[in-house]
This record gives structure tokens, C-alpha cells and sequence, in this order.
């Protein structure tokens, strides 16, 4: 489905785009914002490659554009970067809204499949074949061979997941304090337990990074920063250190770089401090 | 008055310290936000410059800390960078919290003559004054003797007049959107007749940058961007033109550099778009 245009605005050179489109997969309008580099927003014919950042509970795809300064970074190198929102929106499900962890706001990136968050809650197939598709189709200057994808704690789970059950998908993958093992945390078994039928546990373990990563064949470059002043880190929602064991165990952890960072918490602070390793991260693969 | 630490939050290798004081000019406790750079956040006794960043109509002291991105140009240069607010709070004075354009929210930046306001609506003194005072004496690592001076629409407005009206005190002073004539539109003019008394047009010159630059004498290094796609420009509520031409025809026009960014807004994607240059031009005067 096309999409409503519904603000331009210049950012770092390029074209920051408030977008909105009907999706089927979520069965709602989605908003979305999407950054153009000046590489791309000029009529150059040049195609340039597509980071997504999957954004974390109670965001929207607004947060990182104003907070992340990934702008910044994209601007120099020549990369857009896509904002989803995290949920769809206004489903009229009830008790929806009514957590922050939870509903709206906090889609975890899976397929629903309990009744009733399965009329919409697919934000797994929206965020990897829907919202691509839509965007390749519209953009032109969007080159559909080279993705990337990063996020920050739920959407770093997202990140990491939606990764690793595609291999060859993405090019690139990195993230900020993930939410790196939630089968074996508060806000994943929340959300796994309200999503997922109760006699579907093997779907927990396929969108468990810590789970994935095992399964994992070939090479795995991946950038994680969790900050240690983060308290979910400290509260065990994030898990990171069971990500790198299992890649550890699994024989993929040569190239997975857990940098844990002094102080730094869990907000857009910490974001927008590293966000240029990220984008520099990115280009490495996608700019190749 | 000391300082109260609400927060220390880590932010591209400094920190950033949520701060309040009692403070006596604006009879009331202020907030602010203090971003010391990694070479202040050490102790290696080694002191740094200080740039303030005066924000805008109805903005606090944490618009710019969090979507500015002064911190990560301040960060490299080594250079603190204060975040005041905008108006005292709180003075209970009837319909103070009514308008956007007026009130709280929306100090400018001058000493109000004018009954209620008289009784707090102090920013001039606050800002040149009591809140570098207080900063100096809490802070040893901050340099009283390099202080630059920029800010945003409103705040753009002060940072101009306070360094016009003050030769010596600032050694860097640059703009972001400001309102560069306020006797001459209406935001201004609504303002200075609420802070001013009937008898009292002479104070509204002195708070006047396009007044005040024709007064100058010596140098004046001054960089000043404005969006072209900024409504408010485009609704005669900045004037930077008129700044220009008393700039030209007293002969202070030489090293003033006015530019017009093409389609930028009003926002802080504007700002942070160019917030690097602008902390190179003050790197320029304080890091000399």
C-alpha cells in the first residue's frame, strides 16, 4: 500500500519523512519515519542501502528520529534509516493499552497467535516482508539488496531475532542494551506468555536470541553496548552475558562484541553517545 | 546557592548533571542542565570553557541536553555547555502560564519593570549573573574566563543582546533562528510590553539586537543559520535581515555571517543540524 506523506523535514543534509501507511499484516495504520541521506534525496539515481532501528517499550518511530542522532551518522555515509512503530495502534483490543510492557506499544516483534492480539499484532511479518516491500516499491532510491538492522531493548531483541532467523536477510546487525534472552526474563515472558498460545513454548525459544544464536551457522559479526548504570541490566531484563555464552557455546561468538559501557543507562542518552559506532558498524557491511 | 544533583547521566564520555538551585534574582529554585565533557569530568584539574545555550519560547532547560546534539561536537572540543531554563516557575502570578508566547516559558532574557513580573521575571541578571556565579563557585572545572554564548529563537534573541550588552563577558556568541529585531515583531513586542512599564521604550532599544549592534565597537564575530522553510521566519517574527542591515550600515557587518539553510524549519532538526558548526565557532573564540 502507498504511502501518506506527512511532514518533510531537513535533517543533516537529508529529508527526515513522517510517513503513514494501511498495513495488512498489523491490520491498522502504521506511522513510520524514514531518513533520506543527501545521497538519496537528491535525484541522483544512486541507490543507497537501508538501516531499520527497531525501537524499545513505549516508543514510536519518533524517538529515534529526534533522540538517536543516527541522522548523523547516516548523513555522512550515505545510508537511510527506517523508524517503525513498535505496535499497531488502535486495535480496540481490550486492556491494550493498559501496560507499558505490554500491548501498544509493545509489539516484541513476534506474530501473535492467542486471540486476540493475533487480529494485528504481527509485527514480526510486518517489520521483515510488509513494511520492506512497501518501502522498496515507493522509494526507488532504497537499494533492497543491502539491509541492515539495530534497535534498542525490546526492538535490540528485535534486531537480533528477526536477524538471526533470516540469515542473508540483513547485512548488518548491531544493538543497544537487547532484551538478549527473553524466555528467561520479566518482560519476555510477559509478552511470550500474552502473544503465544500456552502449548506453543518451542515459539518462545524461536524468538530468543540466546536460543537462536545456537543454531547459528557461518560468520556473526555483531556490535551489542549495554550500559552498566542501565538498571534493566541490572534487573536482569536484558541478559546480555547469556547471549555471549550461548554464542560462546555454540562456537559463534568470535566476532560478537559485548561492550559494556561505564555509567551509561538505559536512555536515549546512551543512544545518541554510540550511535555513530552503529552506523559505522553498518557500513561496514552495507557499504562494502 | 548550591547546587542540587537530581541526576548524573552519562553522555558521549561526559556526563550531563541535572541540576537545581534556590536563585535569589528570580525569586524562585531554577532547573538546569549542566554537560561536563570528558576532560571536566576527570579530575585532572585541567579547567574548560563554558558555552550557555539560551533555548526557546516555551522550552526548559532540557530540550537542548536531549534533541541539540551539542554534546557530541562539546565532547571533542572539551568544552561544558549549560542548559538553563527559560523563566523562573512557580511565582503563582495570575494568567502567568496562559501563553506560549509570554510568561513562563518565556523569560526573554531581560529584567522585568513591570508589576506582577517585576517580582521575579529577572532572566537578564539570572543568566549574566547569578547563575555563572553559582556555576564558578560549585564547579572549579569550569573556566570563568572563557564563556560563549548561543541559543535558539527566543534564546537566539538572548544570546545577541546579552553579548551586545555586555563587551568582554562572552568571547564567542552565534544563533540559531533568532529573533533578531523583537521591537519590530509581534512576539517581542507582546513580550516587552508585558516585562516594561508604558514610559519605559528606551528599554525595549537595550533588549533590541538590531538596536544594540549598532552601538558596537571592535570585532564582532558573529554566526547566525536560519531555516528558509521556517514558518516563523516566513511570518516576520525573526527579522534577521534587519539584524544584517544595522549590522552593515554601522560598519559591524564584516566577520557577521547570516545563513539561510534551505528548507530547514524551526525545530530541533534544525538545530542539531548545524549544532557542530556552532560549537566550532565558539571552539574558535574559546579554545583560541
Amino acid at each position: 500500500m502507498a504511502f501518506t506523506t506527512k511532514a518533510t523535514i531537513a535533517s543533516f543534509g537529508g529529508k527526515l519523512l513522517k510517513l503513514s501507511h494501511q498495513a495488512k499484516s498489523t491490520n491498522c495504520e502504521m506511522g513510520l519515519n524514514l531518513y533520506l541521506p543527501p545521497q538519496a534525496a537528491s535525484d541522483s539515481g544512486k541507490k543507497v542501502p537501508v538501516l531499520f532501528y527497531l525501537a524499545g517499550l513505549t516508543c514510536t518511530g519518533d524517538n529515534g528520529a529526534e533522540k538517536g542522532f543516527f541522522q548523523h551518522g547516516a548523513s555522512q555515509k550515505g545510508m537511510a534509516v527506517v523508524y517503525p512503530d513498535t505496535s499497531p495502534r488502535g486495535l480496540n483490543i481490550e486492556g491494550e493499552d493498559e501496560a507499558y510492557d505490554f500491548g501498544s506499544g509493545a509489539g516484541f516483534y513476534v506474530n501473535a497467535t492467542k486471540e486476540p492480539y493475533s487480529k494485528g499484532y504481527n509485527m514480526y511479518t510486518y517489520i521483515t516482508e510488509e513494511l520492506p516491500n512497501a518501502l522498496f516499491s515507493s522509494f526507488k532510491q532504497l537499494d533492497s539488496s543491502r539491509m541492515g538492522i539495530t534497535g534498542h531493548s525490546m526492538g535490540g531483541h528485535g534486531a537480533l531475532t528477526l536477524f538471526l532467523k533470516n540469515p542473508g536477510m540483513y547485512k548488518s546487525v548491531s544493538a543497544f542494551a537487547p532484551i538478549a534472552n527473553p524466555i528467561n526474563c520479566p518482560w519476555g515472558q510477559k509478552a511470550f506468555k500474552g502473544y503465544f498460545e500456552e502449548d506453543q513454548q518451542q515459539k518462545w525459544k524461536e524468538h530468543d536470541a540466546s536460543e537462536l544464536v545456537k543454531q547459528w551457522k557461518g560468520p556473526l559479526d555483531i556490535l551489542i553496548d549495554v550500559g552498566t548504570g542501565d538498571n534493566f541490566y541490572k534487573q536482569g531484563q536484558l541478559l546480555p552475558e547469556n547471549f555471549m555464552k550461548a554464542a560462546k557455546e555454540s562456537g559463534n561468538d568470535k566476532d560478537v562484541k559485548l561492550r559494556m559501557q561505564p555509567d551509561y543507562d538505559h536512555s536515549y542518552y546512551f543512544i545518541s553517545s554510540f550511535a555513530e559506532d552503529h552506523i559505522a558498524h553498518a557500513a561496514k557491511h552495507l557499504l562494502a
